[in-house]
């Protein structure tokens, strides 16, 4: 069976995507086309989407499913008329919070411009010029800034798990590569020894390990299955002699593994 | 009026988080004390979560909000018993999609270890990779490879518009800065030339791009007022007379950017 889905807003279509997104999971026998329509805020815009969707509709002999994230009413209303099952993913959840707070909603589209948009922007930015800034090992200056810094073997993840906590959490995260030269003293890099209390470890199946360097360089000592095994295999035993604590990444996705360090590590969010 | 809100998942809880967030903001009389608690995944953690919620509502003499991303039935009915009023993000959907489709849901948490999650996720990093080898202009080898290209004054937002692109959508997005130098000739940097289709523009309001420079170089030329002024005005006149698109930057967060960017472009995304 094959079905279209999509995700209507008059923002950006995020939080609409993610949540539909997860929802069509669900359905496993079905194959979705999805197809995310931001920025409907205008009743002409409001019109055009409905026309895409009967469109679809009639394209494929079935009603597509619309998911919305509408603040305003009127271009509410012209969508939730599609020939389609439009699930609000607003409204149906507005009315019982205003009968629990016993106060009316705003009905205003988005956030944008209120001063806590402007702050949070400009912690996002900072958090990621820091990322960039020290990762790899970069800079191991101002490591007394960052909220945390993940530490594992070339390839194991630290990269875009650095970037994800700066982008959704606005957490000021470092990385620094554990090489070779470490395991041989089993000590930590020196410039990492006065953040230990900061220090988050990553690692990875040495057999995805090997495949990952293999794509880089193959036939490399570097992705050698026998020392993608001596890296990681040392890389535990230094974290586990120094207590620091670290996850498996081999099976998460980067938003899990940042969320998980997030939570473990107790870190602070300074965004939303 | 202050209230605290929960978004409990048997996941990373980002779904419950997003959405319950931007319901929160449409209650702006309301201080609202945000808390994720993702992995909820047995029984006892359930438990663990009511009692929390339970400690906080006789806390806050006022019952907590709870918004719920969770596919285990025994998990919901358990935290659904919390003294709070609880918002079930996937549930109240659930129900009309398996009418509207004629099948049941399969109740089953996530898509990790799903193959096509490993697809996405080796897309992610690839992507990003990419945006980082190719950032400020780094690397121009391989333009070829990008779905585009952001181009613009320095600090008007690229790195974390590509970052963005890369972590959400997928998308291998290179950036490059425009500088005094090409305001000389008035002419495209040249190794950008032969890649005109794939370039897309962020400006920037001029006094706002004097305040962000001054954060990083207080009293320099590079900050200086009127020297923002004129590289903003140039790098628009260069875009327009290349008939590049761009769009301003100022009172936009990164997600509207890179999502804004990802429809006008007609970029395909590689990862929900």
């Amino acid at each position: 069976m094959r079905r279209t889905a999509f995700f209507v807003s008059d923002r950006t279509g995020i939080t609409a995507e993610m949540l539909g997104h997860s929802l069509l999971t669900q359905f496993e026998t079905v194959k979705f086309t999805e197809r995310t329509l931001p920025y409907v805020d205008t009743i002409e815009k409001a019109r055009a989407v409905v026309e895409q969707i009967n469109r679809t509709a009639e394209q494929d002999g079935a009603r597509p499913l619309v998911f919305t994230t509408l603040v305003n009413p009127d271009i509410n209303r012209i969508v939730s008329q599609a020939n389609a099952l439009v699930l609000d993913c607003m409204e149906v959840f507005i009315t019982p919070m205003e009968q629990e707070l016993g106060v009316r909603s705003s009905h205003t589209v988005g956030r944008s411009h209120s001063a806590r948009d402007v702050v949070d922007y400009h912690r996002r930015i900072e958090a990621v010029n820091f990322a960039l800034a020290h990762d790899d090992g970069l800079s191991t200056r101002e490591l007394n800034q960052a909220d945390v810094v993940l530490i594992g073997v070339s390839r194991s993840g630290k990269t875009p798990t650095t970037l994800y906590l700066a982008l959704q959490f606005g957490i000021w995260a470092a990385n620094y590569p554990l090489t070779p030269e470490d395991f041989g003293s089993m000590r930590l890099p020196p410039p990492l020894v006065p953040y230990r209390s900061k220090l988050y470890g990553l690692t990875i199946n040495p057999e995805r390990l090997h495949l990952i360097r293999s794509e880089r360089r193959p036939g490399s000592k570097y992705a050698d299955l026998a020392n993608c095994e001596f890296e990681v295999r040392e890389a535990e035993a230094l974290m586990r002699q120094e207590g620091i604590p670290y996850i498996d990444a081999t099976s998460m996705s980067v938003e899990e593994m940042a969320t998980t360090i997030l939570h473990q590590a107790n870190l602070t969010r300074h965004i939303y």
